[in-house]
């Protein structure tokens, strides 16, 4: 790939499980943090076909819409599957994770953390109950949710699983749901952490994310 | 393909765009259409991966999530892209639609009809340019949306369209606004409509929409 630049608010959000991609693969990009007094600026100035963030800029073209981004990051990346079949099961997961990010996303935004709080525990449990299903069907839930190598549903299940309910900002108070509800998701959690050398350097500093979310 | 079998509330929804594709195709399936009253004890049957609708039976396999199903689907038929730029122009077309369904889904089920006019007028107005511009891009906006095919992307698009603005329920109500503010996509959903003879006979006749939606 030439320069690649990914716009994005100064958070984790709808771009991190992109960002964890290029540093998963080692691939060097632009991460361009937007603060919210550039952002108006930066929404009428064309940069972005549907007036929303993320964005990347790639191979000469530049790209909206969170997920068709990340399918074709990860594609490029060699992320991707092989058959139809397979890119289903991959589809399916982000499609479920699209849902978590929606609902949970919404209420740290609003920084509504009592119903937050509620959800995470009711929800949620709920949620880590069909991705612990689902991630045993392959492999016994012993390798990666779809054949034999990482795809993009690991990056997805992993970024929420972790940015909703294990780091930092949470103080250990949602990882006992997932050792209880999906013992697999959980060792998935930490195989997945140590899968890559620069994505382990990665999660160990990345920024924090200034509007929590 | 074997028997196939799609199972979806006795709606249009988020199914109406996959029923589209076979019909265009004149692939036989069944069309299971699921009254209110089947739906708790079939939710708790085991069918749906997820606890949720469309799910597709097809190829041996039982499928969950729209956006997956309908990529299958898609890709099974013909309907598919053959590079990865063209996937994720289709792919990002039908994230912006993934928007369109939700928003006015919604408003639709709740019948807040008051609601759903006034957005029509407005949001909706400003998601036709920008379905404008993007069209306008390929072939100056004189064929499909992707390439010099049909793709899931004229599918999706012609679907909420025509569910959402055109179809009797809303008596003539909201064409106007196509032909004003989108006049290459108000000649791209006659195009569309009788591009193909089985497509344009199902539109002719296909069911009403039991929930008006």
């Amino acid at each position: 790939m030439s320069a690649i630049t990914l716009h994005y608010f100064d958070g984790y959000g709808r771009a991190e499980s992109i960002r964890m991609m290029f540093h998963h693969h080692g691939t060097h990009f632009t991460d361009h943090r937007i603060q919210s007094s550039e952002w108006p600026p930066l929404q009428s100035s064309g940069l972005c076909e549907f007036s929303e963030l993320p964005v990347l800029e790639c191979d000469g073209l530049r790209m909206s819409q969170t997920r068709s981004i990340s399918r074709y990051v990860a594609q490029k990346l060699g992320y991707g599957t092989s058959n139809h079949y397979d890119e289903y099961l991959v589809e399916s997961i982000c499609d479920l994770r699209s849902e978590i990010l929606q609902y949970f996303l919404k209420l740290l935004l609003k920084k509504d953390l009592v119903t937050y709080d509620k959800e995470i525990n009711s929800s949620m449990v709920e949620w880590l109950q069909l991705i612990e299903a689902r991630l045993v069907k392959n492999n016994g839930g012993n390798g990666w949710f779809v054949g034999n190598k990482i795809t993009r549903a690991d990056f997805e299940i992993f970024e929420s699983i972790y940015d909703f309910m294990i780091r930092d900002d949470f103080g250990n108070k949602y990882s006992h749901l997932i050792a209880t509800h999906a013992p697999k998701l959980n060792s998935f959690m930490s195989r997945f952490r140590e899968s890559s050398h620069s994505f382990s350097n990665y999660m160990n500093n990345r920024p924090k994310s200034s509007f929590q979310a």
